[in-house]
This record gives C-alpha cells, structure tokens and sequence, in this order.
C-alpha cells in the first residue's frame, strides 16, 4: 500500500479554466500527477467567481481545484513568457481548453509546442473541437448538452426541455481528455515523443448517447425523452410506491421472474407481452401500471426491504443529504474535505478509482490561492529536478 | 500520422457483460487495445439480446462492442479454465463487471490472480464496489443513477423522477475504470507490477455531481431539479423563441453584456439585480422572463444567426436526426459505421480522443459473434508470442 502513486512524477502545466480542463486535472491530481495551474493575474480561474462563495472564496471552484498549485503569469508579457517555458521544458502534460485559436495567437500552437518541447503532451478542450466549422464558436455546458442530443433524450414526453443536472457535457470532455492524455502517456514510453490530445464538449456528449445513433440507425425512429425509463430494457423505471418512488431495473428474463414472485404476481411472466424483455420492453407502460398497482400497497422502504432480500437491483431516490450520509458512500471514502481557507473544512466528491496498491485518502489539500505558490514554483524552477508533488505549503 | 495506435500491445480479457464493462473495453479499443471477450457458451453477453435487433443481431451489442473479439469459455469447466489462464498469461489487463464475490468463487479472486500472474491489472466495475455494506447488491444504472444523487437533481421542480436519457451510471463508471486501468499500465512502468482497479457505478455518480455537495455543504440547502438552468450561473438555460427553444449561457460578465447588446436590452447590465454572476443567479427567474420576452419576436433559427455573430456560446437543441447530419459532427467523424452481419453497416458514435499521431478511422471491425474468434485466439495460444492486433478475418 505504499508505492508511489500511480501519476506520481507526471507534471501537469494546467492552462484549464472553469470546469472540463479543471475536472481533467483533478482526476490526474487524485492519481499523483503534480498540477501546477497557469493562472491570468488579477482575475485568475473564471470559477474563482463562481458561487456559493465561503467568505471571498468559491466553494466550486475550491472543490475542482483541491491539491493544485497556482502561479499567475501574463503569456503575453515576455518575462512571465520566459517562466512559463521553462514550465513546460519540465513538464509532461500542459492542459488547455482556450477556445481554439488562442493557443496559436500566443505563439504556443501544437506545431511550436512540438518542436520546442518534443517529450510534451498537449490536451486541448474545447466546446467543438479544434477542427470543423464551428471550431471556433465558444461553449459551455448547456450548449453541448442541447447540440449534443442528450437533452432531447433527457425528461419527460411533451415537457420542457431538461438538462442533465450536473454538467455532463464538461465532465465526460474531462474524462475523456484525462484518458487519451494517459493513453498519450503509455505511447511515449515507446516513442519517447508527445502528442497533442483534442477533445471537445460535443464529441464527448455524442459519445456518451448509449445506442440512441445505432437505435436510430435501425428503426429510423428518433429517440424521445422518455421518463425515468430505459429505451431498451423493462422493467427498468422509477416506480410510485405508497409514499414515494422506488427505481427496480430487471435486466433480463430471470430477475423479471425474481421480481414478479417477490411482488405476488408470479403468473405475469405467463403473460404473452411479458415473456421477453422485448416484449417487455413493447409493453413498458402495461406493466408499469400493474407494477405500480401492486407497490401501492406498501411504503417505499418496506418495498426496497422486499426487493432486496429478492437480490433484484433497487434503490430509493437519495438527495444530496441522503447521499452523502449513505453508509456504502461513507464506507467508500466518496466524500472527502479539504480546508476552506477561513479555518472550516468543506465537503465534496472523492475519487472513484480506487486502487490496490494506493491510498485513498479522506482529505485533500486545499485549493490553492491565485498565485499562492509562485515564489516556491520559480525556487523550484533554478533547481536541478523538479520535485514530483509540491512541498507542503 | 502512421505509429502505431497509443495501447498497441495491450492485451485486454474481457469478461464484461451489458454497458459499463464494455464500454471501458470499447474505449480501449479505439485506442488500440486488443481486446478478447471471454462470454458465457450458449448465450454469451446479456446485451446480446437487447434491442433493437438486425435479424437476429442486438445492435445494442453491436454498437458496444465492435472492433473486439469473442471465445466462449465456461469458467467452471476444467478444459476451459485451461485456456483463460492461459489467456491471463498472456495479457496486460483483466476487465470484469460480476458482482462482487463472483470471481473469488471461481478462484480468480485479486488475491489468487496477484500471485499467478504479477503483471496482470485486474478491474472490476460493480454496482456499488467490492467494499462496503452493499458491496453484493445487484445494482443496473438507474439504480445508480437514483442512489447517486442524480436523478435528484435532473427534471422540473416538482416533476416526476428523471432518469438522465442515457445510462450515464454505467457510462461513467466505464471511463473511470478506463482512466484506472491507464493509471496501472503507467505505473507498471515504474514498478513491473500490476494492480487491480475497483470502480463502482454508484461512486461514479457522486464523482460527477459536479459543484452539489460542496453547495450543500456550504448552505445546507439540498439541491433540487431546476429545469434546464445551471444552479450556479445564469443565464445559462433553455430559452423559448416564437418557434421552438435555443440555449444560452453567459457565464461572465462581458458574456451578460453582448448577450443584453445582441437581443437589443444594454440597459439590463445596469440593473441592480443583473450586475454579477452572483446576483443574476439569484435572480434567475426574472432575468429569463425578460429574455424570453425580448427573444419571443424572432424564430430560434433569426435568434442564433444574431447571437453567433456576436460570439455568444448558444446554440439549438438538436434530436438525435439532426445530431447526425451536424456539419460540425460530421466533420468531427463522430459518427462511425460498422458491418451489421446482414450485409450492411450500423451507425453508432465515434471516438471523441482525437489524436495528433493517430488515424481516427470512419469504420470499425464489426462485432463479434459469439465464440466467433476461438479456433484463431486458441491456435495463437500456441505461437511463442500474441499478435498485437486480431488479423483480418
């Protein structure tokens, strides 16, 4: 349980403001990567002003930001040029997501990077992507969300349109930059060269549709929003029990006939619009109504008491306080603290890779202040090496 | 342009059924991982028999798993346990998604496959972990989904549960367990050992809650459902038109003031409850109202001629028809087709990791059949080394 920690000597030169290059950085940070954020003076990260606020502070911005460094640097002023490219001869992996163009008009495009700095790994993301026609368009969230389809697909028949609630759009982008700057990694260890990674809010939401293009490709029919349930698989749908909603998923003929035995209706699996999921399927709305008609009978706990004891998947619908107090989140270390800056500790996610051979700590260091690492950073700079994780502060 | 791809190399076994499992296989195949799917004989992969359906072809299983490779082994037989260990032996990674306890039952617990095969990186993606009091509890994504937290902030306050409209539960515990197993290949660099990797679906969801439990955390108010707005930042929302919705968001200051200059409303910058993030946020409501008040003269299509001109980050909510013959999805390739096994080919998305030293073909290697690789995986077994890649078929 003590080896080093898996991104352990990776230098990430973190350029990322707002969420999806922040939240790729902090998945690279809770894997051991050292995160140095590049930030604009006086202003800095654009979350910095994002709230709720903890006095001055932004509690969103501290909770993507925890265990980085920060140095401010103007890259248009030459001296602060000059810090920031010795940064980057140090460093493994530098992360942007300016809109596309930026990079260049400072004289830091790919082809420069490459051929000053040939080890580097450059991940841009960005809201389309650095190629195509609305390469230079900007974007936030919402906007792939809505041009990324996942929100005709997301709510309920004939409502208003409905957006994933956290923002999906940025963090699957986050994700699937941390993955290709990894994979991006394990090349160099054959090639000795780094390569430019480019991943953008919309190609990541069309990427996350599930089979809503193959589903699409072979009806013809355009997916719609459909409720709490799944396109494909029934029973698989939030359920009205007495006082409050249960979700059951029966993934498959066997815990169909688990669920019809543990309800007392065992004869439905005899019934013809039942006997497949696709049938099943077909007949989603006929057996939510005999589903729900047999639930209303009990409360939702003395259901989920029922349905597990059946081992069939279920759940209740937890909201943030019953979440974050669940025994399994709690047993799995998945809320975490760091300190707020005005001497109390805030609450956020923890990281959901854990790893056999690595520490999965309960607390974080906190994020760092706009420049609040600088003079240690430009010590750092003169020295042979360059540590692998920043010294405590 | 012509490298090899960045997991050339990479012999994955891949015990994974249904979504979450392969997925984190389909990602590691479009970047160059070899993939094995080791199925169950006689019915192999449950996603096999989710619709829609192509003959007799899932597509949903199509989708999923094209590019991969497919032996049928019954772990409980002698002669076939033969053959997977020596498959183990041969591979970088083993990816499974049983519940919890299943492979300790057929004597491929961490333990037992450490010992044996040192190299090997073991994940294992589960509903809730391989920790914890619900460790062994069954879970599908919308049991994920409920649990998580999310579901209780996606849909219209006051509205019945929303399921976010695709299986985000077992999609991100796919790209986490994706990003783990990297994490291992990186670090066996360093210490020739591999290590397993734990990701559950439910950890998943509450990594992904973005900014929720640190605002609850710092108000003590829970979060809720809030429509198609961001809870931290407006404008940021759907907004209607005279003919349909386009989305919005102004995420600073300067944003606010083009987006007040370009429909027409300067003044709005100087309205006490408009002057920051802050406050517009928390006067969300009456600046909507105003603006779909302003927007109400002119068609969605008028409305994102403007705002586009003005560099404003907006943009229509696109259905899954649209989504696909999207001049800027297109042109991303982000839509790829593979054979369908009846003479044509089946659509389904792209790869969103673009790379600068690797191709991003517009077609994949279909799926495979079930057990449809076995003589060539089982006359490989016998070369002293695996090929890097499948040969043609």
């Amino acid at each position: 349980m003590t080896i080093p920690a898996p991104l352990s000597g990776v230098l990430v030169v973190d350029l990322t403001r707002v969420l999806a290059g922040p939240y790729c950085t902090m998945v690279l940070a809770d894997l051991g990567a050292r995160v140095i954020k590049v930030e604009a003076p006086g202003r800095g990260d654009d979350a910095r002003a994002i709230g709720p606020f903890i006095g001055d502070h932004s509690a969103y911005f501290m909770s993507l930001n925890r265990g980085k460094e920060s140095i401010a640097l103007d890259l248009k002023s030459a001296e602060d040029r000059g810090i920031f490219e010795r940064l980057l001869a140090r460093a493994d992996v530098l992360v942007e997501n300016f809109r596309p163009g930026a990079m260049e008009r400072l004289g830091y495009g790919w082809d420069e990077l490459h051929a000053r700095f040939p080890r580097l790994i450059a991940a841009s993301i960005s809201g389309f992507g650095q190629t195509g026609p609305y390469a230079e368009r900007p974007a936030y969230d919402v906007v792939a969300q809505a041009m990324g389809g996942i929100m005709s697909i997301t709510g309920h028949p004939g409502g208003k349109p409905t957006r994933v609630g956290t923002s999906i759009g940025d963090i699957t982008a986050g994700l699937f930059s941390a993955i290709g700057i990894q994979a991006a990694l394990v090349e160099r260890h054959r090639s000795g060269t780094g390569q430019r990674v480019d991943v953008s809010l919309l190609d990541s939401q069309v990427a996350i549709l599930e089979n809503a293009i193959a589903r699409y490709s072979v009806t013809g029919e355009v997916p719609e929003p459909i409720g709490s349930r799944h396109p494909s698989i029934a029973p698989f749908d939030a359920f009205a029990t007495r006082d409050g909603f249960v979700v059951i998923a029966a993934g498959n003929d066997e815990l169909f006939a688990k669920l019809c035995e543990a309800i007392g209706a065992p004869e439905w699996t005899q019934d013809e619009r039942f006997r497949t999921n696709e049938q099943r399927n077909q007949n989603a709305d006929a057996l939510k109504a005999l589903i729900e008609a047999a639930l209303a009978e009990r409360t939702a706990s003395e259901w989920l008491n029922v349905l597990q004891r059946a081992e069939l998947p279920c759940g209740p619908l937890n909201n943030i306080a019953q979440l974050i107090e669940d025994p399994q989140v709690i047993s799995r270390n998945m809320v975490v603290s760091a300190a707020d800056g005005a001497g109390g500790s805030l609450q956020m996610a923890g990281n959901p890779i854990k790893l056999s051979a690595h520490e999965d700590p309960k607390t974080r260091e906190a994020a760092p202040a706009l420049d609040g690492d600088r003079q240690r950073i430009l010590a750092e700079l003169d020295a042979p090496a360059i540590p692998e994780k920043r010294l405590e502060r």
